[in-house]
């Protein structure tokens, strides 16, 4: 197949944007400022990229207009070039079309019902009652189990599970009892699920996957989880069964959400963190560790934080001899602990 | 096929249960207190959930004695209600019983001996020379490497590869080289193994998954792990190799464990904890960060996470100071460190 | 098939190793110092399996000089025992040679290039115009997406996935906008890659695996990643985009990388480590908290995380006092901070 070409001006009106340069320009192609040939286009969004601005052999750039002044070749102006970027990468998308229907080695159980522009590829196991919505697409070797229901121009990147059962076991005599698993799975429209991560089904209402929801590759989500609209969920984060995240969240990658808590919309949580209550205002939230130091220096730092509480109590032990050497000395704290806390160690 | 109907004394039969209300009342499904409509049982066992209770539309509940003044329906009391719902739940489970036999489409190696009651789904891949025991089931897309021995009973969800290489390579002039793993590993009965969870072949002796072991998603378990019997692992454990695990014991979600240590019987570890070091006595254990903050303040914590070290050496040296300046402090410390001590710092 | 045997004075020519004992031993197998048994070789390399060494049942082990003392049986002499139990495990080992060709359950797409050495095993699904060299393996189940290029003599095991779209979205007016994903994959010669381990494709330019890259189970690597030669990855580690990570690295399991960021050669990183920043000289680096405590200890540890900063603040202004009360304390610090910053407490 061959590359479609488009004239700048052209890329100009799809996109909304102002050009700065010649619009007759034809680019053929999309490519990085530093990797960029004569005919392609390029951005610049993220600012650690700006140094590669000035020698990009692109045929034009999109950028905003504080970069302008920078820029050596034509420019297409936008607010938001990381979004001018995408669109115009999809222009140039060949590889990544849709071709509907279903493979021949899928194996699709009784009672399935497939839209017939949706895309089942090679390999994939669908459970029986499974409905897929229109323009779908499952990648090969997706398994879906009974009973799920996908929307629309849901993309399932391959060797996704989804509708497994949850991780239910009653304790019985010092022996595992297994919970059956008797809910599904939903997942709304324009939703995407990266490469071999895993949704089980709920025990006995659904786990719910909101419209426009994005989840990217090895995020392990539990039976009973709600994720709420266009909550955007990144590699290897975990979340644990019956909590509900709400719409326009952004979780970092590798974070781990516990069990039965609710966080509210537009909450962003740094990769890595752990989160174990619920948050209740929208905001930035972290508790990761997120900057290694040579290992001799933290592993001196590491031994203190198992001391950290005596260290507390020893300091506050000195505020207080001190507070007697000085009492000018104002103390905004509450009352000292009683000399009956088994945790005060005097230092 | 038809949902079951049970009146709720035959439910109270069979679950050993004392039955409060009406022994006549037909149950004809299970579900949550908040979802639970007429003719469905319910049950509390998680007290987030008793709020529910007063106003659930469930016919009948289940719940310990405790419980029960706040009940406005039929009740079931039971020690442990959660295993009377798993027993309930059970009994209206339809979707997951088991078909014995092997999928056509399934792959199967020369010299494996695979139950006629046990269950391969479809595009399974069993190596040469695996075992599969009674009324076990492997659902789509699971992956026995060869030599696999798998017990009766046992669960394999999809996704799940079972027996492929450990991770062993030995340095050879600056690049690897690799070790052949040459054992295998044993599931023994009752295993359930989630979606996704690999778990690598021994290198010379067995990888070893003891009976009852439970498994949820997205585990990896490195070669010549030993895992006992009726120990239960969270989603999203690793566990590197040679490490012996000991039974009953309960590993939270995302834990990470080191090689080559042992952990006793009865050891619960806290979901996100890292544990380098063998475990010698029953009891519960964390290292986990499980709470986020608002990033701001976390970022100025962590911060001086990276100080501590440092921040030690100034209390204790503070300590010193008002010793000096009040004699009478008694301390418990050992000896000061000595003024050569290149980490100590004046501050 | 039946196993090989060897002389042991042929294994030491083999080696390079220097024989102390029996020449003419037989030597039928290989197996650990507690469990192997006449006829079979062992070695010691971690000092944990010394005590095994006086009671070993092997006919002959491998170790270095040092140990020599302690050893009852016959010997062969290296540096580096665990390459010599390598070397001779990979004459031992028959399971896992390669079978060359297609299975036929494989589904192949248009313009593929694969060598007729190289094996691909049941149930793999390759994508359109992806390359793949001599003597490479694929276990059953792996996916390989369009336009991936693997090299020479790479491993991969069952449940990968190479070539998924990388994670990328623009914000569109508070939903996602999908950026397509342009790039491909390389993976150089002597690759391995283990189970249900995910590459995404790059969104323009590729995503890289150079030559000898050693990849443990599970490990997540985003799009436009790029990792240099002999590096090795433990499992579960996830690497976010457009990181570059050096040669000679060696990243210990569950460590998570940012995006976006460099790290040169010869650098280790401790399991469990948070890399949020470039790393420009080589060295062992851990932001780990790998040593569990007894909850109860660790959680009172874990809330003074939270209050650290404060504590910092309460220990400067302690110092400050002091260094009033004793001014004959010289302070190493700078200058103190103003009283009008606002996140100094009073304590």
């Amino acid at each position: 197949m061959s590359q479609p070409t488009y004239c700048l001006s052209e890329l100009a009106t799809r996109l909304g944007a102002e050009l700065h340069g010649d619009p007759s320009c034809v680019i053929s192609g999309v490519a990085t400022l530093q990797h960029a040939k004569a005919q392609q286009i390029s951005f610049l969004d993220n600012p650690r990229y700006r140094k590669y601005l000035a020698n990009t052999q692109a045929s034009a750039v999109i950028l905003t207009s504080t970069d302008l002044a920078l820029c050596t070749t034509n420019a297409l102006i936008m607010d938001n070039p990381y979004l001018g970027y995408a669109k115009v990468a999809s222009l140039f998308d060949q590889a990544s079309k849709i071709k509907p229907g279903i493979h021949p080695t899928a194996v699709i159980a009784e009672g399935c019902v497939i839209d017939p522009t949706a895309s089942i590829g090679p390999h994939c196991v669908i459970g029986e009652g499974t409905h897929i919505g229109a323009h779908s697409r499952l990648y090969a070797n997706v398994t879906l189990y009974q009973g799920v229901r996908i929307g629309d121009r849901v993309i399932i990147h391959s060797g996704a599970v989804i509708g497994s059962d949850g991780f239910g076991f009653a304790q019985n005599k010092g022996t595992w009892y297994k919970v059956p698993q008797l809910g599904g799975v939903i997942i709304g429209n324009d939703v995407e699920i990266g490469a071999n991560t895993t949704i089980d089904r709920g025990a006995l209402d659904d786990t719910i996957i909101a419209d426009g929801v994005k989840l990217d590759n090895q995020i392990q989500i539990a039976h009973n989880v709600v994720i709420g609209a266009h909550t955007a969920i990144a590699g290897c984060v975990a979340i644990a069964g019956s909590t509900v995240i709400g719409k326009y969240c952004a979780i970092g990658g590798r974070a781990s959400i516990a069990g039965h808590i609710t966080i509210t919309d537009k909450v962003m949580i740094a990769g890595g963190s752990g989160v174990s209550q619920s948050i209740t205002e929208p905001g930035v939230y972290s508790s990761s560790i997120a900057t290694v130091q040579a290992a001799t220096s933290w592993n001196r730092n590491l031994m203190r934080i198992y001391q950290l509480d005596e260290m507390a109590q020893r300091l506050r032990k000195l505020e207080k001899v001190l507070q007697g050497c000085h009492p000018e000395e104002r103390s905004d704290e509450g009352s000292p602990k009683s000399a009956g806390d088994p945790s005060l160690r005097s230092g």
